[in-house]
């Protein structure tokens, strides 16, 4: 969590962090700034003291919300920077960061560089800040880094966020399942009151809506019917009618609304009836749930669940990525992940990842099978909170009830 | 335009461009995929030949909706070189990005590196390729871009769709006047039926309702009253009540939902009546306005009409960056800037810059005056369209009027 930062750092030898702030939402940046709405500028931290902001004046008062010290472009000279350097824009970014590092008090050691930016400015302002900054010797980090680590575990606050994103992303859930059900079945399809079809388009605007009146924001659901359903990401075609006896792959994964916290979680439906075919799938899909979530414990490692899971589907016939790496049929992805700022964050629930499973981390656990050939996929998927006492806490209660009746 | 990226290319002697894919949305993705929606891989566009989409097998479906070609990790091996550097984070993705340049057939000459991506991998992956790559050298660009240059002018389905969302904000702009002004005055506040008192968080909340309805999502959008519209970036607190008498700053800047073309306009409005300081200084960012319209114009440069526009208000006495740069009062900004995937795009219409305005460009003027220590600000900001006749059509046409009148 945020207090481990320090001895991250620490174990790191770093003299500080910057993280580079873009126009867009950054989820490491909102980690340090308490979700102040800024776009650009930088967040630096030196070890063992707060984070600092350093913004466009434009920028400061939206910067101050965060509680952090503010420290303008103005007041550390940029204006004359931009005179000097005007014309020659690598060398001005150059000079920038040594300003603005500087300015901090970090003239020597190892600075971590964070955050996100365009690859095409940063592939040459590396290469210049490496001739140019005196004393001071940037780094990067590949595999798990310090804010990996950092945000694996949230406190106290983080966990109070979660848990209302959670209630209310499961309210919507449940709100969908009554929507959908307020229709009456027209031959196969689905029809409303004036015997207009029901399509995946007017679902997911339903629970856009749905979220919005909760401050949650859709980061792009999934709502994929019959073939679609069979390829993991693929978000289903807005114009398609929804079907009964085919199945729904629904996964929904909103955040506070602007960015902040996520909540993750994916029912199956099928509407009206469900094929002998994908009634026995989905039992499957069920007890790998089922079986998964007993082994999901505060010290024990991510890669456990999902090689019992594999274990289980491979025992059934289903090809999965240790039997066949790179398969899209079958059991084709990994466990799960850690949620967050981020939508995917550590621990990986992964055969090939030995991520323990710590104390106030939040986890998803979603098995599935995928059949795009055979006209369907099936996931389920839960959110789930590994209290500090150790106790597993599981935040969406919603049914996993396959059929979804039509009572209209 | 597109039509411009193999001789944006030769002028830059480059091979191929590659452009990283986060999970995000990323705009320079979407100008090449056509806005298919997948999560992380990459497009490569060797010079003279249409994009390829590199992509985990669980996006392929997502992916062919770009109608490009397609090729997925499996494809191209990535499993084998798991097995192979799977403890070698930083040499693995070298020899990724290795196998991804040779499978579309890049094996030499320079390749132009865009997109985004997180500092803290490519800070190290860019100083390991440089190692690696045999034959191929990566390059990146500062100011501006070949991106840049071909976003500049749009082409027809570009501006189709923009006029689509600036038809669809100016009727939401419509829409929260009206709503306002369905309230009643008691005091100096603003009440609706039962007296309860109109917030900016119940305004903003009716604003993303109306947005959705139409297939557009807030990106941001400033609702700032009295003081906070001294602030240009400042987005205004939720939690305020209206109050008749104050600048409110309302500046709109939705897309498409989930990512695609942005409308910006911006508006003040007085609820009940304006004060007579607040109705001068509106007079004058309208003269500025006026004034600015005039010398938009394809073939001029950018920095003239916003030299125009700081020669009137210093000539009223108002600071602006030209005579006080940094300053946080009077002109405190750029005239405007290129509107389209990305919100700000270019050309600049800055007196530091002397971009031309092309013909297909679509760009903001939006002058302003800010003293948040006497408690108002005041912007106004069309988005307009130089037609490739030469003409200028103004996408915003939601009237100026100040002064919004309670009627209910």
């Amino acid at each position: 969590m945020k207090t481990d930062l320090d001895h991250l750092m620490s174990d790191r030898d770093l003299a500080a962090v910057i993280v580079v702030s873009e126009e867009h939402y950054n989820a490491t940046r909102d980690y340090l700034t308490h979700g102040a709405r800024v776009s650009g500028g930088f967040v630096v931290k030196p070890h063992g003291q707060p984070p600092v902001m350093v913004v466009n004046p434009m920028e400061t008062e939206e910067a101050k919300a965060s509680g952090l010290q503010v420290i303008s472009y103005s007041d550390l000279g940029y204006h004359d920077l931009v005179k000097q350097y005007g014309d020659q824009p690598g060398k001005l970014r150059a000079m920038w960061w040594q300003t603005i590092l500087r300015g901090v008090g970090i003239t020597s050691g190892k600075v971590g560089v964070y955050g996100a930016g365009d690859l095409n400015i940063f592939i040459e302002l590396f290469r210049q800040l490496e001739r140019e900054l005196q004393g001071i010797q940037l780094v990067g980090e590949q595999g798990r880094t310090l804010f990996d680590e950092a945000m694996t575990t949230k406190d106290a606050a983080e966990i109070s966020r979660m848990r209302d994103v959670a209630r209310k992303t499961n309210e919507v859930m449940a709100l969908t399942w009554d929507y959908i059900a307020g229709h009456r079945a027209l031959g196969e399809g689905v029809v409303n009151a004036d015997g207009q079809a029901l399509t995946i388009g007017m679902v997911r605007r339903f629970v856009r809506r749905e979220l919005l009146e909760r401050d949650l924001e859709d980061t792009g659901m999934i709502f994929a019917q019959g073939r679609d359903g069979g390829f993991p990401h693929s978000r289903g075609q807005d114009r398609d009618a929804l079907q009964q006896g085919q199945a729904i792959v629904f996964d929904l994964f909103p955040r506070e609304f602007g960015g902040g916290y996520h909540h993750d979680m994916t029912r199956t439906w099928c509407i009206g009836y469900a094929p002998a075919q994908i009634q026995e799938a989905y039992g499957q899909v069920i007890e790998a749930f089922d079986r998964a979530l007993e082994l999901t414990k505060v010290g024990a490692t991510g890669d456990l669940p999902q090689i019992t899971v594999m274990d289980y589907f491979e025992s059934l016939g289903h090809p999965t990525q240790r039997s066949k790496p790179g398969t899209s049929d079958g059991y084709t992805h990994s466990l799960g992940h850690g949620v967050g700022l981020n939508i995917h964050e550590r621990p990986r629930l992964h055969h090939l990842f030995k991520d323990v499973l710590q104390a106030g981390s939040v986890v998803t656990i979603e098995p599935g099978l995928y059949y795009a050939d055979q006209g369907y996929g099936i996931r389920i998927e839960d959110t789930v909170l590994l209290e500090p006492s150790g106790a597993l806490t599981n935040l969406t209660p919603f049914h996993k009830q396959l059929v979804l009746p039509l009572g209209g």
